[in-house]
């Protein structure tokens, strides 16, 4: 595949509504196979991937994420997990993580979502954590049968896209970039 | 650039030796200007990147990245902070971020880092939180003038590779993919 990384970067979109279309199994290891190269902590490599594509499961997962849904989220029920053609969860084996469970499985699912992108695929973040609310891991673990020495980080819905994705405009760089410290006024260097 | 996707993926090392070649403000833009294109919790935008060129601010940076590592963490110092022409400081503005700080600046710093090895640059990720060691953040907080409403997540040295990685070996799909269920047996499904 040649995609052009910019154009992976620019192009990927949290997309909700995802098309009828399989999503083949082969697709879904050439995107893990580009998920595992996600740095580590101390190149533990501690990531791994279940790959879900049971209807049941998948209602089950939007049930538990709609439930533990913070109350400033509720406008974003997350019903599509139940529709998306496969979902993942990223999940870290603690012994390999060196108290960095949180990073390795995000830096995995950033991988994840872009090289989705790059398949034409799309995908969403979703945590399958929520500070003050460890239910919220704890029935994720119960349903996917995860034993107690790997931790589910997220779940990543996939499918091809059935909605084009809303306008998007994001800050201008000038107004997200300082130089050497962060109270200085911004100024150009160029 | 058409630097292909799976390349840049399959290429990106973390690398701790930097040529003496100069990184331009042009390319650090360019790389932050891809980063920003992460995904972020309820599309809030709450990154904002700190560029460092001082090399007292670096010195003082691998000193404070020193003085908190953990033990089993001392046989990686983080002194090269001190040699890279750049370190970017991740950090997101907590009103933006509906509570998900750590997993927008994870997000950022992995399309960060993508970003740097298409442009041939490359980078490590270090953490700028330790779980049970909040000076690590504070020492950070108070040498790079960073507000209260800002929280600093990652320090990225940028820098064109001055050493050739050592070879690594990914674990193998099989051992790191599982369906349906995670305690369930792998099975092929192609």
């Amino acid at each position: 595949m040649a995609t052009s990384f910019d154009k992976v970067v620019a192009t990927r979109r949290s997309i909700r509504v995802y098309d009828r279309r399989e999503v083949s199994d082969s697709v879904v290891r050439e995107i893990l196979d580009l998920a595992r190269h996600a740095p580590t902590s101390m190149n533990g490599q501690a990531c791994c991937f279940l790959v879900i594509r049971d209807p049941a499961t998948k209602r089950r997962l939007a049930e538990i994420k709609n439930l533990h849904s913070p109350p400033e989220k509720r406008s974003y029920p997350a019903d599509y997990l139940a529709d998306a053609p496969v979902i993942v969860a990223v999940c870290v084996e603690r012994a390999r993580s060196f108290g960095r469970e949180p990073e390795n499985g995000i830096l995995a699912t950033a991988f994840l979502l872009l090289a989705a992108t790059s398949r034409g695929l799309s995908g969403v973040y979703l945590s399958a954590t929520q500070r003050d609310d460890p239910e919220l891991t704890a029935s994720i673990r119960d349903l996917l049968h995860i034993p107690a020495g790997i931790d589910p980080i997220t779940l990543v819905p996939l499918g091809y896209p059935g909605a084009e994705p809303p306008a998007k405009t994001l800050r201008p760089l000038e107004e997200i970039i300082r130089y050497e410290f962060f109270d200085r006024e911004l100024r150009s260097r160029n």
